[in-house]
């Protein structure tokens, strides 16, 4: 050919044939045909189309207008779906079948790829907790007695899960600093990020049947970048007893993009070492796959690079947060979405919060544009991340990117 | 007729043709086959076959196997359904048509009547939440400097919300005394219940735009009960710092009956005196129509009224409570759910929950069987409740039932 194909990539394109991560996608002609893509290089690829016109049982599955089929389907259909799409993506006899259904990236609208069912955030970096608990609770211990003990966690908004580009608009809420008389109301002041990585469940649970640390790749499909926008102001005056609402709830944005958990076989580590021994349930010490994910994310606030989270080094795993989430007996749906809690390593340069960077604030950070300290309408932030895959290759994860607008 | 009619109610009835709670059933003969039926004393009428026999336009939407489009329908068309389900009852022309449609409460299966979007619990009887702090933090104030400024709340998990009379798996989970040195695993030793008032959202609202107070009768589209099972001994050790988690998100048991808010315009009073003035968002002084309930329930132990909580007393009101959520610009969606929180009398007999009534085990209570603290194996908690209707007639609330198994 004399064209180049856009199956033609880059040596070592983060979203090469080792990637394909899921999304679901729409083209301008049709903006309410949502249908699943995944992603090749610059290009999405209609998935659905490319399972019709090559004859795959899986066509009626990726012409939905959300991954929730393809994630109930479960594990075995999930990787016979990945084996076909590499097939077609490398397999130089389908490129006049595939080309033809390749969408330049920047000519799609990319859609929340998963209907959520419910939405749990973690807390699982020993260093944002002690952070966090430093500037929260100066007179205590940093880390509550039983952190080390289970991956703590709490429920959120599923119904305000976003996907990334959607703006995210300042929330109101009371706040209240000590020395205030009484609350006042208004647009948040404290507005912050999370750094996060997000798991979506594809196959279910019964009520009443914990799911045990060995099954986790059984009923994970993938994982993503989120974002758990948080008002530091509202969630400081609101928190006690009850845990995080409003400070949380007004947004969360997710990546366009999940990555599934097969194409990261080559970014599994162990977690660090554990300081308690742990209940059994929680164990895995003697995990056939090491329970941690090396990603190394990147946060940008309007292009410049504020912080380098690395995912390495979470105490609690995405394994043992499924385990204990559903330990009680809590049954699992498909399209339950879970997040790992910010991401924070031990240099000031790898906190994924403002809260953490600036130290709530009286630490501002030096920019080109000047001095910040929390975010300001009209900010855009970015993050973006990569993993190990084979042979040296990176594996991409697809960005999660937000503006903040004024309310 | 020599025969009497299911429609010839005693006199007082509570779910006479004042009332008409929505709920799904299904009979033996299709269990698949469910359908929105409407009570009428102690039958079930197949609200979708009466509409299409009675030529009504809303047949297709009472035909459905959940509430969800009749709640997404809107205020116009519950006013619509529900002044034809009036008329279908208790005009005697109707009767050949109505009466072959109705079943006998005990015939047929009741289900979960809604898909439940998202789920929060609240905290809004002063009584119980002062229990609560002095029971779990005796050396602090029993409430939170916040508590009189804004409804406490948190999300819940809307996976595991179960229709009445299913059974509640004993969960098991962490616990430690402060007297243990590690914490230990096993069965919850202080399984309790929450006896509380839930709401469901019809008409959704869009992301960034918060609900006033005086929009609640057009998002909500009525309530029923809830008991928020609880497991005391994990939640104890798990809630600090994000709040209940794995201690309430097991079950959450729900009445299969949902009474319209049209049906409780009798039963509106005023909420009590307010003990600081509040932010013009939650500022209920001026309401036109009053903002509590007046609902009397009675929570029974194997078939030994234990409690009788006073609903009308709730300091905080459910149309608060939906301003609160959505204050921030938290969007609303067709078959959210939202707990009451525990309602609590200033009585001992008045308190909603075990670990209220027993001051934490420490003061059993006397029942003929014995002396009891938490629940045991085996164990049925059945809520009921009426609120003043028309004319001196009470408003019968569906009842929530539940049977503890061991695991």
């Amino acid at each position: 050919m004399s064209e180049q194909s856009p199956l033609d990539l880059a040596e070592g394109d983060p979203f090469g044939p080792h990637n394909l991560p899921y999304g679901v996608f729409s083209t301008p002609d049709a903006p309410d045909h949502r249908r699943v893509g995944v992603r090749i290089g610059d290009h999405v690829l209609d998935a659905g189309a490319a399972a019709h016109a090559l004859g795959s049982p899986y066509a009626a599955l990726l012409a939905r207008p959300t991954l929730n089929p393809l994630l109930a389907a479960g594990r075995t259909a999930w990787r016979d779906v990945r084996r076909a799409l590499t097939a077609w993506v490398t397999v130089p006899a389908h490129r006049p079948d595939i080309e033809p259904l390749l969408h330049p990236l920047d000519t799609v609208a990319l859609h929340l790829p998963y209907e959520v069912s419910d939405y749990v955030d973690f807390y699982a970096s020993e260093h944002h907790a002690t952070n966090v608990g430093r500037i929260f609770r100066p007179d205590g211990d940093a880390l509550t007695p039983n952190w080390k003990h289970l991956p703590i966690g709490y429920h959120g908004r599923s119904g305000t899960i976003v996907v990334s580009g959607t703006e995210v608009v300042r929330p109101h809420g009371q706040r209240k600093a000590p020395s205030d008389p009484a609350p006042v109301f208004g647009p948040s002041v404290k507005l912050d990020i999370e750094a996060e990585v997000g798991f979506v469940v594809g196959t279910p649970s019964p009520l009443g049947e914990p799911v045990d640390l060995a099954s986790f790749e059984d009923h994970v499909f993938g994982l993503f970048l989120l974002n758990d926008w948080s008002a530091r102001d509202i969630q400081a005056w609101e928190y006690v007893p009850l845990g995080p609402f409003l400070g949380k709830s007004f947004a969360t944005s997710v990546s366009a993009w999940v990555t599934p958990l097969e194409a990261l076989t080559d970014a599994r580590v162990a977690p660090p070492a554990r300081d308690f021994p742990l209940l059994p349930y929680l164990d895995d010490a003697d995990a056939e796959v090491p329970g941690g994910f090396d990603i190394r994310i990147s946060v940008a606030l309007n292009g410049q690079v504020v912080a380098e989270p690395p995912f390495a080094g979470m105490y609690w795993t995405a394994a043992q947060q499924l385990a204990h989430m559903t330990v009680n007996g809590a049954s699992l749906r498909t399209g339950d979405v879970y997040g790992s809690g910010t991401v924070s390593g031990p240099e000031r340069d790898q906190r994924g919060s403002f809260l953490e960077l600036t130290w709530n604030g009286t630490e501002p950070i030096e920019l080109p544009t000047g001095k910040r300290t929390f975010l300001e309408d009209g900010d855009v932030v970015t993050m973006t991340a990569w993993a190990p895959g084979p042979d040296g290759v990176r594996v991409g994860l697809g960005e999660v990117t937000g503006r903040i607008v004024g309310s």
